[in-house]
């Protein structure tokens, strides 16, 4: 019995000729790029949707600073990049982090993710673009020492399939809409209901629609919720069992408060991430690129977006298109080197029109 | 009695923090930028109105590959531009031209434009940004040994106001738009009208529109319009007067024509002009500069755009846009260098906001 045989099942391999890490504007450009170069791509993104932090942080917050767009917002913007990518067909895929790097004998790339702890796809790519701004947004770790050990079993940082936590005593760390919202889900779930639900943040202020705050004091109020103001400090378990949470509260007295699931809503932050262990030229938490190609420490990687630093960078969105378009020009002259390249227009020419799909002379609607 | 008052006169100076030559995308953004760094501008371009190639000849054509603007033409995209700029309120010096560029004991640059060969306006900047593009868009020449000695006495590049040529033999050469519209409001000028218009274009085929054709049609077979199939191989002249021109015929004769007035409209293409001798460190015709702040050899001089070069540089409009950012914050370095540069966001900065004239919160309409 091989030792294979025990890991998690690997998924088929993708091979493809790009693979873009990061679906934020940048990223998409990045694939707008590679398509006028005749370059198709797929796309990875933490997320569960394309936008970046543009729609994950401030969806309708007004830019007015992309050349050519005097004002729109952060959510427009990406529907924007996403009808202008939409000839090029890039396949995506969310809610994924991409985990582990390795290079092929004939010098591809190969490129796992993972969704949460589960590995989740192969991607065998001849040029990877890391656009992964200031990094995944992941949840908003809570640092306890021996908490993580648990992680899966009875910690969670994401909403799961309401069923999972039926019956069970439920401890929701938290005090923003996502925190409100899931105790809300929890204790009002009919038969699948948990058998206890207790929000603990570290003040008895929560921040929430006012509809959501509204059904969480009334359900507080018929007992399906608890709430204790408080601070968690340390962890009670037994036989490797996760049984309680220590909470120092407002008045300093420390609770031991029961538990079978502990679900963390802190919120998201951006975190590099493994990719920050690729062994790739870094400074700063930021990876070292050529402002020729783009193009990192590694051949075939190149990196475009705030995740980069070279003399003079800004991290604005009007910088990372420029890098992505230096990059695709480099990528083709990778995976083309007998091609020579001549700079074409979307104006005049015949084959960047075909690869848009649009007539060879259209004027505008 | 100084020298100075043999001088042509020189006009008032504007003392400004920023001048940018060339009002094409590039040229605008550049302005945006400035203007979000507190910097207010002034523009300077041979054309008579903004956009540069854009509009000068591609105005209609469609673009594809301005990030977040899946299609625009290229009037459309000045449109926009100018929209974008229009909170800071640049001030636009049309058909002017730089012509001397000299430096002020105080580090400032001061600029002179010429209109024609008349002086035009003095610029004294603290510092100066080329957005020229491929160059000022100037009309064709024709060489002809010894003909240039008549510029603005009898040859002329650009219509003068009709009176200018009533009762002369007028002479035009070309046989596209300007030409023939040209032909038409010479012959058709009521009392102000030339003695007689001769249109020269080097085959029997002239392109404009129908309208303007058929009037020309109708104009020659009156005889108020004489045309000449043939190419201009020399001039006649005597006592410092050009007294015609010498044609060579499709059938290769050669004809004398006389003329009191050469009018040469053969279009307009791109001429880096004078600024190719101000001694800026150049490579095949471009400016060489730093990707860090796109800055020239010269200290305050930036430029930007298709004029420039450095390793891996694209004539793209996106590219164009990322330089001009840079060269705003270096240029604001160099304006207010106690002030600690932060980067700051249209979307969250109030001091931004403020500059753009928009509220702080204001969310898109």
């Amino acid at each position: 019995m091989s030792s294979s045989q025990f890991r998690a099942p690997v998924p088929a391999v993708i091979e493809t000729d790009a693979l873009v890490v990061g679906a934020g504007p940048v990223g998409l450009f990045q694939v707008f790029e590679l398509g006028l170069q005749g370059i198709a791509a797929h796309l990875v993104d933490v997320l569960p949707e394309p936008g970046g932090q543009c729609v994950a942080l401030y969806p309708d917050k007004t830019i007015y600073d992309i050349p050519g767009v005097p004002v729109c917002s952060g959510r427009e913007l990406t529907h924007k990049l996403l009808r202008q990518i939409a000839p090029f067909s890039p396949v995506f895929h969310f809610e994924q982090q991409v985990s582990t790097l390795a290079q092929a004998p004939d010098g591809r790339w190969l490129v796992t993710t993972q969704a949460g702890l589960q590995p989740c796809q192969q991607f065998l790519t001849r040029t990877l673009f890391i656009a992964a701004g200031v990094g995944a947004f992941v949840p908003k770790e809570l640092k306890i020492d021996g908490l993580a050990a648990f992680l899966g079993l009875q910690l969670f940082y994401q909403a799961q399939p309401p069923s999972a936590f039926a019956g069970k005593q439920v401890l929701i760390v938290g005090g923003e809409d996502a925190a409100v919202a899931n105790a809300i889900a929890l204790a009002d779930n009919g038969a699948a209901q948990a058998s206890s639900v207790m929000l603990v943040h570290r003040r008895d202020v929560l921040q929430a629609s006012s509809s959501d705050l509204g059904r969480f004091v009334a359900l507080r109020e018929a007992g399906h919720i608890q709430f204790q103001a408080g601070q968690i400090t340390g962890i009670d378990c037994a036989n490797r069992q996760l049984r309680g949470v220590l909470v120092n509260t407002p008045d300093d007295h420390t609770l031991n408060l029961p538990l079978d699931v502990l679900l963390v809503c802190q919120g998201i932050s951006p975190k590099l991430g493994p990719l920050a262990q690729w062994g790739l030229a870094m400074q700063r938490k930021q990876l070292c690129v050529s402002t020729e190609t783009f193009a990192t420490s590694a051949p075939g990687i190149f990196a475009v977006g705030d995740v980069v630093t070279y003399p003079g960078k800004k991290k604005l969105l009007v910088c990372g298109f420029h890098e992505a378009t230096l990059a695709a020009f480099a990528a083709a002259k990778l995976i083309r080197p007998s091609q020579s390249e001549v700079l074409q227009y979307t104006t005049s020419s015949a084959l960047l029109r075909q690869r848009l799909g649009v007539a060879p002379d259209t004027n505008p609607p």
